[in-house]
């Protein structure tokens, strides 16, 4: 404990911790504890690391290890539980009073018998939690299968609720604080994206161009630097643009498109864009689709306003598309926010049919009208933030297929 | 299937595809189902992406949805299960059939009417597996426990097995084509990190080190460009050396310690390195625990050869650094391999006391001799492989505190 609370100490001559004032972590906690009372939970265990961070600033990469958030109910601050060693960085991370970092010891690491899970069971029954109704974010990547069965055995009276997304959604309406870092986020971008464009030419290797990508990722500007985005730049090129995910080789960039999928990001907040870049000259097909995407994207940002749906942006883009025959399949957009790997996604509410989410003034999409064909595909896409009356891009990158002939 | 199958010849076209012979994994499939027989399991589902990549080359970051590997006893290839729009990227980076890639409809993405384990289930039940003995990945990042709840709800009759580890294991012993694209991790490691040594002074903004660090990392030589790491760079600096998961911030650096635990990649094989950078005149308590590591790795490494048990290895170190009173409670190395994030570690073999995996040539680990104090850290780590006769280091970066006066 008393090393802790030194350790406490020396964050504040450092002049770090968390990026908000403390009330604005207590307006989103107590938002969680509404969410959780209209849910009929007593304790809530946070798993996702943004979640975590949400709620207190926590940030380290030590998602790799079971770890989690303890939400009561109660007025009480949240009990952050993970390995021992991760402990001073939840002093020098977030607002926490020292004593509620709580280490499990290095055994728990990659064990079954004293697996982290016990500890967390045996930590809630000493607290008198053991027949709570306890809430878990069934579907958060790092709240595994075999955690779950441990902590459900180690609380056999306990009651538990799948939370998923119970947080996230308490995210979705960003704070002036919070949108003047995804602004911050959407100038980094834009300095990436240039980079790209730059970058990709057809005696490059695909490597050399992600290296000034992520070079340009990390330096931000002068007045703010860029922390590292939830996913690494995404870069399909050639017959490879046909597939979303791909990443890069050391390849040659060939004639043709390649995709550029990014985002600048600051203190864990992202702005994403994708852009695609021509090398040659387009075929007219590859031209009508650029502009029935551009035309695309321009309507459905008209729609956007509060009170309309999350589904009624992207019918607009579907009719929109539609007059060219143009289909498709997977959502139109997410919402974004902060975010820790393998997805910067706020897994709250996305442009699609059948997501009724109601819009509101400061919430935050990345509209991602990709397009995936046979043997190539385009990107042309644009974050926004919700106005009291329309949509704010959050970057002006000059939406249209970028070639270089 | 038509569409997959001319995708699959413009692979050729291209020169891409997975990175080894098929006859490698076939043996590695033969390996793995050799395991699986002995675990009584008919049916294993592959959820963790190094495992996928392992057995079939599968390569996109595409984790953050749901998608496996089914692999069955009989000797019939493995089917990939993920998302639609990602199945091309499996006709471009594995050896599979095409009729081997089976997307889920895109109403299954972040759905729990529609959750793309039902999708498996079902498709499990077709291929008359329905009361297999099923082998899961219960600790696996991906395989979340709404996932595994999903998929138990959809095959009642199937009896599950938790599997976890089983794949890693095979994975233990590598190929000299393995080895290979690990030694060029390790020439850009070094890259990397005479990167980060350059890049760490008093006036440098920490995240501009970084990007310096990153790019180093990317860029590779002028003979093989840099995969993407599992971890950023890691770099607690000042009073958060003392916590090892720090990431960076754009404040400048301070006297002091800052320690830096980077990898190079190469199409997925890690080669991790850690070394610390102090700013100033280290004080003679500092200089003491420089002297103790490096000897304590150097006993260890001498401990290094085939047929000594994982846990030998940190013994000798644990009595070298004894003769100066130090004790580090944590795990002392993890064996190294392919990856994706969170984790370079390959979740099968540590160097701790009670692992009695026994070393075998060709075996490869990262020697992570971190200490961590209530006010600084030091690493100085060692990646090697295990020879016939003893260890090959992987890295010639020289072991020792990096002074900046």
């Amino acid at each position: 404990m008393q090393m802790a609370a030194e350790t406490k100490a020396r964050q504040h001559d450092a002049g770090e911790g968390p990026p908000f004032e403390r009330a604005e972590y207590d307006r989103r906690l107590a938002a969680a504890r509404v969410a959780m009372d209209a849910a009929g939970i007593d304790v809530l265990l946070v798993t996702d690391p943004a979640n975590m961070n949400y709620l207190t600033g926590y940030d380290a990469w030590s998602f790799y290890v079971h770890q989690l958030l303890v939400v009561e109910i109660d007025g009480r601050a949240p009990v952050w539980i993970g390995r021992a060693s991760d402990t001073s960085g939840v002093a020098l991370t977030t607002y926490l009073p020292a004593e509620h970092a709580v280490g499990y010891p290095e055994r728990c690491i990659e064990s079954i018998d004293d697996h982290a899970m016990k500890f967390v069971g045996a930590f809630l029954k000493d607290r008198k939690r053991g027949s709570a109704a306890v809430g878990v974010e069934m579907e958060a990547y790092y709240y595994t299968a075999r955690g779950h069965a441990m902590l459900t055995g180690a609380l056999p009276d306990a009651r538990f609720i799948d939370a998923t997304g119970l947080v996230n959604r308490v995210r979705l309406v960003k704070s002036a604080p919070e949108i003047a870092l995804i602004r911050e986020a959407g100038q980094i971008v834009e300095l990436a994206m240039a980079a790209a464009v730059e970058n990709i030419a057809p005696d490059t290797r695909q490597n050399d161009a992600v290296a000034a990508i992520s070079h340009a990722q990390i330096t931000g500007t002068a007045e703010f630097g860029g922390d590292y985005p939830a996913i690494v730049p995404m870069l399909p090129t050639g017959p490879f643009s046909a597939a979303p995910h791909i990443t890069w080789s050391d390849r040659r960039f060939a004639p043709g498109a390649t995709i550029v999928e990014i985002a600048g990001c600051r203190r864990r907040y992202h702005c994403p864009l994708a852009r695609t870049v021509y090398l040659g000259t387009p075929t007219q097909r590859e031209r009508d689709t650029e502009k029935a995407v551009v035309e695309g994207v321009a309507e459905a940002l008209g729609a956007v306003k509060p009170g309309v749906l999350a589904q009624d942006v992207e019918a607009a883009w579907r009719k929109s598309v539609g007059r060219w025959g143009i289909v498709k399949e997977s959502r139109l957009g997410y919402s974004i926010g902060i975010n820790y790997p393998p997805d910067w996604g706020e897994h709250s509410t996305s442009l699609r049919p059948g997501d009724k989410t109601e819009l509101q003034a400061n919430m935050t999409f990345h509209l991602m009208p990709g397009l995936w064909f046979d043997d190539w595909g385009i990107e042309i896409s644009q974050p926004f933030r919700v106005t009291e009356t329309g949509a704010e891009v959050l970057t002006s990158y000059p939406r249209e297929l970028i070639v270089k002939d």
